[in-house]
């Protein structure tokens, strides 16, 4: 069990494990930072049980079979089931890590316990500020949570990937395919008064990584290394083939999520009210609500400037550290990438 | 004629006049530090020849008969003719001044010159930054000059009332009037090098005229302040009758571009690159370009944020100090007035 330290930010990641939440697992593990204190698994990228098998082999690659793994709701708020979109499954590959195998295989459950009671109980159970939860998916979860229990509104953080407000979307010329999956329940969400700090299309588009950086990762010698190569090679294809605009590697969407619940300055922020629209063709479209513009309170913060250097050098570093085996607990061991980080 | 005093910023005004044109017109009149070159008319919420009447006799009803206007291109650069649309006949009157008769009528005409060539010289003849052109209906005639003298565009500066970022639009849920007028033009304008400041619904609907402005207006007891109340009682009635939201007010659309041109501290900004869309249900759209997402220069400042408070009580100032006639030449003559200014 890793140290606790009360100075780490709590994390809980919220995944459609997938490629890129993938390594925003990696990078969250990867942080010295940050204590990830559990995973609660929805769906998007693949349905919520693929990912959550994923969630829960990646936990055992990388040597932290100590974190718990919940299982969130599995279909949209307004549906009964759900069916990965033919899109999603072009990205993020059949088995949501590329069509790469990951190189281990866990033999543990989900937790009994579903991930909108983890989700309260933790927030619960926290400081307000000391937790932060990272939906990367559908926010259907997220939503139940928040109407499950409305105290903890006034004392969760979020910060999500998600949504599009100064960028076209990325599926059709409006929605965001994370809020697409459920712009009822996004709606919800940021029709409340929580803490939410939006990481959109208009940030994470900056943000890539090229086959320069799979090369070194790849390079470290590691099964470890080699799958997040192999995996982000494929992604680098995709992205490369499929995207109308290929602007030299893949997006960094939900690494650069978990990069700002843990720091904050990556990015700076619009304060402003959102809603989610979801009826015609602009279905899933985050966008300002005209009807609580002039309210003095701003609910989200939507980050709309990235420091892209410092946080790909950062990602890099804490990548490749992982990969090395370098890291114990959630700590660096080798005091070489500690002091990297440092001057970070 | 005014003292030309060069401290004052030169403006030329790019109108479709309109109610809030009229608003924007008189705020600058009343400006000290400004000084109006000319006006240029365009088309959008009346036909380019009712703005460019209205115009003359407006300059005439306030004394300033030595500001010569210029006649520009009457419809869209993708069509051959133009004719108002019904919503702009709602919101503007037929006589694009709420159907209330300006109580002045001029005998001028318009200038033999175009508005094109008006504004290319205009920008030639001075320094970069000391002029700053200022779009309130359909761009045509700006995408013009910037076509027609490539020159200008290092030089121009110009600060537009159009477009919406982070709101839904006003004709629709992703068009913006002005931007829909032409949409292929301000495309063509967003993607020049030009100095570009979007004053869009994003800040302007954060910005109101209320039935106690128009009272106060009124009770100067002027026929210019009769004027301008009357009519901006027409423009908040049909707001509160045919906006989806009404906030209490009428929006100063053009005024608050008329003013950010004066004094850009007025708003916050957001560099970025935009784009318009001219396709699809989504056409006339202001919206991020990808393509140009990682371009470090950022051509358009859009506004996001305005101090409402400073600006609609110096508009406010302004137009009271206007309609009791003590602006003589584009400055206040009676001291008090100037002083009133100088504290905000």
């Amino acid at each position: 069990m890793p140290t606790t330290d009360s100075k780490r930010k709590k994390i809980i990641l919220d995944l459609d494990t997938g490629i890129d939440d993938t390594l925003a697992l990696s990078y969250v593990l990867a942080s010295p930072e940050a204590e990830l204190i559990g995973i609660t698994g929805t769906y998007g990228n693949v349905v919520r049980d693929r990912g959550v098998a994923n969630d829960l082999d990646l936990l055992s690659l990388f040597g932290r079979d100590d974190i718990p793994v919940f299982k969130g709701i599995d279909h949209p708020s307004t549906t009964d089931s759900f069916r990965v979109p033919p899109d999603s499954e072009i990205f993020h590959g059949a088995n949501g890590t590329g069509n790469i195998e990951i190189p281990a295989h866990s033999t543990r459950q989900a937790e009994t316990v579903g991930s909108v009671d983890f989700i309260i109980d933790s927030v619960r159970r926290h400081a307000k500020g000391e937790l932060v939860v990272v939906p990367t998916g559908a926010l259907t979860s997220i939503a139940a949570a928040l109407e499950k229990a409305p105290d903890i509104i006034d004392k969760i953080t979020i910060v999500l990937m998600g949504g599009s407000l100064t960028q076209p979307g990325n599926v059709g010329p409006f929605a965001e395919a994370n809020i697409n999956q459920d712009p009822e329940a996004a709606d919800r969400v940021f029709s409340t008064q929580a803490d939410i700090t939006m990481i959109g299309l208009d940030v994470t588009t900056q943000v890539l990584m090229s086959r320069e950086d799979t090369r070194a990762l790849r390079s470290i010698g590691t099964e470890q290394g080699r799958f997040l190569a192999d995996m982000t090679d494929y992604y680098i294809d995709i992205s490369e083939k499929e995207s109308g605009i290929y602007l030299g590697g893949c997006n960094l969407h939900d690494p650069l999520a978990a990069a700002v619940a843990i720091d904050p300055t990556l990015v700076t922020t619009f304060a402003t009210n959102l809603m989610v629209e979801t009826e015609g063709p602009q279905r899933g479209r985050t966008i300002g609500d005209p009807s609580r513009l002039l309210d003095p309170v701003k609910r989200t913060k939507v980050a709309l400037g990235v420091d892209s250097e410092r946080f790909t050098r950062r990602f890099m570093d804490r990548l490749l550290t992982l990969a090395a085996g370098r890291v114990q607990g959630g700590r660096p061991a080798a005091p070489s990438a500690t002091r990297g980080e440092q001057d970070l």
